[in-house]
């Protein structure tokens, strides 16, 4: 079992996820500004994870409002931080909300595995990023439904911080999922060559209208999907539905540093894309598949 | 002017390709042998070039034909290395024979540019891997035709090897040209945000079909301009064509090693992946805009 956050002794232990798969370190966190710089510097990441994380940031608040503002500041893109943050913020004691929010965490990738297990059964499937444990504090989003159903899975590196090469494939082996990486520009001769039958991302936000927000690289990939005739499934629990989001233009998108491509050259770095809904096939949620035309009823 | 490679006092001397653009450093080649490991580990590369390469190497051969075979076989997508390395076999001297060459290739790339720079004129494009002085020799293909055309440009990085962040971004800079890197998965959201106008890429081998090899990324770029209505152009000398070859599927795609994206992950690491003609706009050649469809009558 992989513990990408734990809380022991009154201070919030972070995998530092930079590190990985070299060396399995934990950040030791024991003022809300220290959690912020690990969200900040992706020690810890993904929409789910960073939820867990900032709910037990709360715990270590001393004036919980300022503490709420800076967290949810610290990853725009990340609507779960807002909702976890604004849970332990509400609840009278903040640690126990977080402990709460942790555990419905791991139940919500159980059952998001559960439907999306038979769609990806022994196939041949794709995924970008990381979205295992690493990234959610359970089994994993997408990552969750390709362990649970047996998937062959090709990992896309996931430039530029490599979190597929890194993250996803560390946890393939330590999980036993049969996994292989290719670079992000190989997607399109993969998924020609290699009879892939479906795709499976994660989100960080989901508009409205059915748009899905994601790492930088989902939407090309949901583009190549719908070419290939291949299905497109986002899987993510329904906490990262935004109803308040009318669609994919409302949704902030992070850019980052030009330095995370090149040291020498202007570069533009934008973290995430928007996946328009018509590219998407199904959402693969806690609450059973869903099409993008029902997200706005849903929650 | 960029010298990639040079014949001086008896030697071929070689930009090493792998260094740059921390530093400049010529590989002294003395030997047959020293060329074909030069070209096996990618300290050159680029189709056009690659002929330069081999051409010259042939003047440092004592048994010609021994050397002919060795350096075919050392980039076995590159039809211009065979076709080089064949014409300096069949001089009387092959040295004369591949500075005749090395001056076609240059005269090749600027009418290259003539015909395709009003196809780019001040807009924005997007490119892929390196198709400039250092792939070719000249001014490039479609490095030439964005130079000439004045293209604003963004250069996807080319993983694994990097050669748009390295060698693409490094001559834009020396040349004058603007350009912007990007990460090859952040393509499609590039495309759409920054209203790209034309995607113009090389070509190691374009079969009698209009089919192209390209470096592995190609493909998928092609998808998303159709995706996106955005005119995507090879751009090529037409003796890149090879005429002997059917179509996509009889091309050899030269698999490298997984450890160039892991040294710890099981990897699938293709060099060039195949875009089927019905995906490309139109070729810029040395001879002119040249449809998909007329490649079979041509050379």
């Amino acid at each position: 079992m992989i513990h990408a956050v734990r809380w022991a002794r009154g201070r919030l232990e972070i995998l530092d996820q930079r590190l990985l798969p070299g060396r399995e370190h934990f950040l030791v966190c024991r003022t809300v500004d220290q959690v912020v710089r690990a969200i900040k510097t992706l020690a810890v990441r993904g929409a789910p994870l960073l939820g867990v994380t900032g709910a037990y940031a709360m715990a270590l608040a001393r004036d919980r409002r300022a503490a709420a503002r800076k967290l949810i500041a610290s990853r725009p893109t990340a609507v779960n931080l807002r909702w976890a943050v604004e849970r332990a913020l509400r609840a009278p004691d903040p640690l126990e909300e977080a402990r709460r929010i942790h555990a419905e965490e791991i139940e919500r990738c159980e059952a998001i595995a559960r439907h999306g297990a038979p769609l990806v059964r022994g196939k041949a499937a794709i995924t970008i990023c990381n979205t295992g444990a690493l990234a959610t504090g359970g089994i994993g989003t997408a990552f969750g439904v390709l362990l649970r159903g047996k998937a062959r899975v090709y990992a896309l590196e996931t430039r530029p911080l490599r979190q597929g090469a890194r993250l996803t494939m560390w946890e393939a082996r330590k999980s036993g999922l049969e996994a292989c990486l290719i670079a992000d520009g190989a997607a399109a001769a993969v998924i020609r060559e290699k009879r892939i039958r479906a795709a499976v991302v994660g989100a960080d936000r989901i508009a409205r209208n059915g748009d899905a927000a994601n790492k930088i690289g989902t939407f090309g990939l949901a583009v190549l999907c719908r070419e290939f005739g291949v299905p497109f499934y986002v899987a993510a629990p329904v906490s990262t539905i935004d109803l308040a989001c009318p669609d994919g233009p409302s949704i902030p998108i992070e850019e980052r540093s030009p330095r995370e491509l090149s040291d020498r050259f202007p570069a533009y770095n934008p973290a995430f894309d928007v996946t328009p809904a018509r590219y998407i096939t199904a959402f693969i949620t806690d609450r059973g598949i869903i099409k993008p035309r029902e997200i706005k009823s849903c929650r």
